[in-house]
């Protein structure tokens, strides 16, 4: 945490240190940043752990899964499950412990220009978008509309300027372009025209992957190049809760995987309704399908790049509406993220969306509930975590903005405390108590970590009341719309060369204009 | 968590349950309540955490605290302690962990009528108001204003209503009540006559602890009626950090325990500025202060009931300002909660306060990200949990109201994860699965547990978007203006009975209009 160039201050006076502090610091200075390490919350104690694996193991030996396509049939057969006379597919308890050995624990998902590339593994944590929201919410007007695919690339552009969005998996469906073939390629289009990183994204029919795949590869200047730095990835729903698999989704996964694509095996289980209603039984489910997942992936292909995505969802039990911003739900995503560490497997859930409309206290709340818990739990992927609303059903460019704020106070939260003979500041303390100047401001212990030990927020008001009132009261909203119209004013830098645009446009029906 | 009446539904029918749902649950079914037990959350290591308690050994052994009185001199010196040349008095380690071993480490915070007593050992975790904001905050006008005893005693009656919130300290100084005895005396009044829950107040000077008591004891009906259940008890700040005894503060505190009072050993160091910098640092500090205030208290009266109340605060080091909204907040305050754990002795910390001056998502983010991790923490006293804006600065009787909703969420993550056979729900899923209706909406198992299980917001929004619109877009702050007006609109139902009142009315000088 230390570097020379910081404490030289100390004989700079204090014009030299003002613009220090000024100063942009150098990446590994900085106080948070993407993979930091959770797993200091444990809200399931080691013995409710392994009753929910042993419970798993019993669901997927005795219950199993429905509705596997013929192809994943023979590859399960295959590795050795058991396909039953009622048509469901059984794992033997042998065959899904040797696949957790043996499954891939540490995977990249890269970006595309190599900057923000998400090592996941043990309890490192990232943030990101995902989800298929189906309206914007206008702030201005408080309303809810269509979301098109002029507002997901808006949305990707966003995300390439927010520090502390470090994916952008599609958050929200085009729903200007009819053709489900058209929305596929325009989804991956306009993503990743919009950011450099890592992309998720979903496809509608099996046929849409070969397409999808050589849009991705002329995007990523030939097959071999994607190949070796898959930046795109498939979000994955191969199941269909409770326990059956879903016949379409399962022939995506094994052609994503033949193309060399990581796949999120999701399972989104709600809880009262898809799930069990306990926060027990949801994971158990949830954690059930995923392991079966995870052994259908390594049949398809021993090894490959998976990130276990149980994704219980919670639901309103007097409305049976979904609901996403409740305590419960943070206890299905750190739960989750337990059982994803027990394996030692790169894991991902929902976290950070809001019941709420609109980005006010509510969505504040539940939005940091979940987020922070999931981070603190070492999730490494935590899906959904900015700009969703109206549970899941609303995306808000505003509220991805404000996120970023909130998410850098998450991972501050995840990044800990430090406890080494400089930081427990015995010297100071005696030094500034005895003979001293009985407090500690502008000493150099405190400039020298002012900028890498705290997170200040972009948008988050600290000022007095009285400032507050000579600035005009600004309001968080205004600021965030200010922040959303500067950024969308100037060209993505993750826009495509020109050659490779016209290229993709003589090759796609591109939805977006030039 | 199962009742046979609940379970009854089975054959009752949907009336019925629907009947059975819309009663209130008895309170041993409520999904939620005060004193649920937390520490799942370890920010500090067990290794970090004997470093912090050795240092804060030294501190006291090698630096010591100034300015203590007199007679808290002739305590201290007695117990033990060493008076240095330097005025300093330093604690030898012996002694301090005597005193730890030894001091009253189950304690009970009574309310006035007995319903809501607070018990305060292990990790038991309540939540409560606390500070000293000196402005309201309108949210009508978007206005901040001098805080009254009106407004004090408005914020104790909706307090009362409030289920999450469990104790009321005071929040806030009546400035319109310029004698600083008048206003001690009053703040009594204005708190006691607005709710039943335990009160925590403060005294300007040593001397204001006489007459105070004189009109608590007729509160209660008598000197021995309140030693027997002390409903009130005395927040002190006996150290003016770094490293010093507050010396009036620590007269009032000898009053306070001589009178019956439990006293909350508050040090309220900020971080960079009367505290290291550093979180290791600032939880140090506080932690040395509060074990100094601990030998105290057991010096003048071993046993006497104190909280640990170790409330470092952060600081915006940029601009010196105030800041207890950030990450580091809810760092310092989950570490101290370890502390507090650790000794297994009853502490208290801020959480749950924002900078924000208004309640918008930045208030929802911040209230939740300390609250929730000090409740995970296993914190008792959560203070400043509810209310508190403008970095302590406002007080807000809206938000007050909102984060019922909040904090009830974030017990319903204190709560965690029941794991049993009948949570595991393996049964329920092969029921459902194989030959059953394929989902869980409306099942037995789903329905009997969707209240005890699931804490439903009063105020936070879970419509769709098209509900939303056809009930006009309910704005969250209009709901809880509502809501205020409604409480406001009856009577205290803790309002002192008229002979009573005419009593303390003819002793006192009482603000608040009869």
């Amino acid at each position: 945490m230390n570097d020379q160039s910081r404490t030289s201050s100390r004989t700079g006076g204090r014009a030299a240190r003002r613009a220090a502090r000024a100063t942009a610091l150098p990446e590994h200075l900085r106080p948070v940043r993407p993979g930091m390490e959770g797993g200091v919350l444990n809200v399931l104690t080691q013995a409710q752990i392994e009753r929910i694996h042993q419970a798993a193991l019993t669901a997927l030996e005795t219950i199993g899964l429905a509705d596997a396509p013929q192809s994943g049939i023979d590859y399960l057969v295959g590795a050795g499950c058991i396909l039953g006379d009622d048509g469901r597919i059984r794992f033997p308890r042998a065959l899904v412990e040797d696949t957790i050995a043996k499954a891939n624990r540490s995977i990249t998902l890269h970006s595309r220009d190599g900057k923000t590339d998400l090592e996941l593994s043990g309890t490192k944590v990232h943030y990101g978008t995902a989800g298929a929201a189906v309206s914007m919410v206008d702030v201005h007007g408080q309303e809810y509309r269509d979301s098109t695919v002029q507002d997901l690339h808006d949305a990707a552009r966003i995300c390439q300027q927010l520090e502390n969005i470090h994916f952008v998996q599609r958050p929200m469906v085009c729903r200007d372009i009819v053709d489900n073939l058209e929305m596929d390629l325009n989804t991956i289009y306009a993503a990743c025209s919009g950011t450099f990183k890592h992309i998720g994204t979903s496809f509608t029919e099996p046929s849409h992957v070969a397409p999808a795949m050589e849009m991705i590869y002329m995007i990523a200047g030939g097959e071999d190049k994607y190949r070796e730095r898959p930046f795109v990835s498939n979000s994955n729903c191969f199941v269909v809760p409770p326990m059956k698999f879903a016949t379409e989704s399962c022939e995506v996964m094994e052609e994503c995987i033949k193309a060399g694509m990581p796949v999120l095996l999701l399972s989104a289980g709600m809880a009262g309704a898809t799930a069990p209603s306990t926060i027990a039984g949801a994971i158990t489910q949830a954690t059930a399908e995923c392991l079966a997942g995870l052994v259908y992936v390594n049949a398809v292909s021993p090894g490959a790049p998976a990130v276990f995505g149980t994704w219980p969802f919670g639901l309103d039990l007097r409305t049976g509406a979904m609901s996403i911003g409740s305590g419960e739900q943070a206890l299905l995503t750190a739960g989750c993220a337990q059982m994803h560490r027990f394996y030692d497997l790169p894991g991902g859930a929902a976290a950070g969306a809001s019941d709420s409309k609109l980005p006010d206290m509510q969505a504040g709340w539940e939005q940091m509930c979940s987020n922070v818990m999931a981070g603190l739990s070492g999730l490494n992927m935590v899906y959904e975590a900015a700009g969703m609303h109206a549970s899941l059903l609303g995306f808000c460019h505003e509220s991805l903005i404000l996120s970023d704020d909130l998410i850098g106070q998450a991972q501050r939260c995840v990044r800990g405390i430090e406890v080494t003979d400089e930081t427990l500041a015995l010297d100071q303390i005696a030094e500034v108590c005895m003979g001293g100047p009985g407090h500690y401001l502008g000493t150099d212990a405190t400039l020298s970590r002012m900028q890498a030990d705290y997170v200040y927020p972009v948008f988050g008001d600290r000022t007095s009341p009285k400032e507050w009132v000579e600035l005009g009261k600004p309001g968080l909203i205004e600021k965030a719309i200010k922040r959303k119209e500067e950024i969308l004013s100037t060209p993505s830098p993750a826009r495509f060369d020109p050659l490779l645009d016209a290229e993709l446009r003589a090759n796609f029906k591109i939805h977006l204009p030039l």
